[in-house]
This record gives structure tokens, sequence and C-alpha cells, in this order.
């Protein structure tokens, strides 16, 4: 079991995306995410988030939105919990990444960049506002194989 | 780390509280709380609460609504992440449970029980609708210390 996050900075229309190329060994390598990583002893979902902002990015933020929690079940590895958050709210200078290029990204073409699969449910859900919401991802490999959104599958569509 | 769950099932306006007398070793021995515990590999924490609420009370519940993430940082154990629920919707014939005892409580009269000082917080904010949010609360044995809501301090008050 692993504990997470992932933050959608959001500026002018646009999301600070990080492409993955910098380390070998990444789950994520050569996909496009935004930032974050696991949580360290006793912190808080937004400790963490904070956290990895700054260390990934330079960037201090304020406030978070909490915007869901994301349950990966996977073939492959243990069953992560990531902590997605979005915020408009941040300052300070933009530094180099040790994971990979940071890009800012017209949020309407995030689509179009390798993403996971399963990160496309969510990216529509967050690009408005909405309530909180839970949404597990099963994959077989790279495949995604279901969707449960607030305890209801909405992938595959039967 | 540990990820759990707890829920507050919601009738007439009482809660069905566990009062936690049948384990030993019990780190919620002899205290008033909710139904929950921790989660299994590759439940989401939905999947979680639904199986512990039929576990604990044989009842089978349906909507949840999730309100909040409570991390417990403690000098004695690893830290929780305790995913908290509510619901009015349930059905099925209530049996008795290995944990302790199961009592419908008026909402107004949990508070006087002997529960756990943070969970006042947590209660007085789940009695009403209101958005999620995430709460971290850190004791030092029994006694809060601390307690952040949504990144900023609301015990003790400066």
């Amino acid at each position: 079991m692993r504990n997470s996050t992932l933050c959608y900075l959001e500026r002018d229309g646009k999301y600070l995306m990080l492409h993955r190329v910098k380390k070998e060994k990444d789950i994520n390598k050569d996909k496009w995410i935004g930032v974050g990583g696991g949580f360290e002893d006793k912190e808080s979902p937004e400790d963490c988030a904070k956290r990895e902002i700054f260390e990934e990015t330079g960037l201090v933020a304020g406030k978070l939105e909490f915007r869901a929690i994301v349950t990966f079940v996977t073939d492959k590895y243990e069953t992560e919990y990531m902590h997605l958050f979005t915020t408009e709210d941040f300052s300070g200078e933009m530094t180099e990444c040790d994971e990979g290029e940071l890009v800012w990204v017209p949020k309407e073409e995030v689509e179009k960049l390798p993403i996971w699969e399963g990160d496309k449910i969510f990216l529509k859900l967050i690009a408005d506002p909405c309530p909180f919401f839970s949404l597990k991802l099963t994959y077989a490999g790279d495949s995604l194989t279901e969707a449960v959104l607030d305890g209801k599958r909405v992938f595959p569509v039967m």
C-alpha cells in the first residue's frame, strides 16, 4: 500500500505538466503527469503535496483544492492511493526538476499527450469545479480494465 | 502508515455508535466510535467502508457520503489516514458485533460520551452538510496537541 499526491498547478488556462524523461526506472517513464510523490512519515495529504510541489518546481503553494482520491489497482504494483489536488495559488521562481521537464500545457491539449488512460477520466472531472470524488482505476499492465466512480462503474460501459 | 475507514450510519437523528468494550487489546478500548476498520489489499475507501459496515453490523450500505480524510499523528502508533463517511442508505437486519456494543445514540448526545477529543472536531463538522475536508490531528498520548483543518490550524487557537 502506498499513499501519494498529484497536483495540477493552474495558470492562464494551462497546467504545469511534468514530462518524465529523466529517471531510467520510473513507473511513469515518458508519460506526462502533474507534480507529486509519496507521503513521508507524519505528513497529511496537503503537507505532502506542498513539499512535493516545492521539491519538484521550486514554487511555494498556498491554498490547495483537494479534488479526489484515486485508488490504483494493478497486477504489477502495490495498491496506490493518490490524493489529487489542484491550485492556482502559488508563488516563487520555477526551478529545474530532477524527474523530468516542466512545461505549461493548455488544459485542452493535455489529453493529446502520452498520458495514462485513466488520467483522462479524472482530468475531465477536475477541468471544472465539481464535488470531491473517489475514483478506483484497475489496470492490467498499461491497459485500463475498470473504472469505478463513487462506487459506480463508469468503464467499461455495458 | 495505515489506511482505515470510519462510518457513521444515521437514522432518525441518531448515529449508530460502537462502544468498544469487547477486545482487550484495542486502541479504542472503552471509547465510543462509529464502525470501520483497516483497508484490505486492492480496496478503495468505499469498498473498505462497505465491507466493515457489513462485518460489524450485518447491514448492507448503499450510497456513502465521503466526508473527510483525518490524518492521525501520535507518539505511539504509525500515522493513520482515516477515511470518514456518513450514510443514511442501508438495509438489512442488525447483528451483534465482535468488537463492542452497537447503540443508536441521538447525534447531539454523542459529544457527551467518552470519545476522543479530536473526534468532537469532525463530528461537529459532519453534523451538517459541508464540503469535503482534510483534518490533521496530532496526539501526545491521549491528549490532542494540534488540529489543522485544510492546512489551517484550528487548535490550539493562539
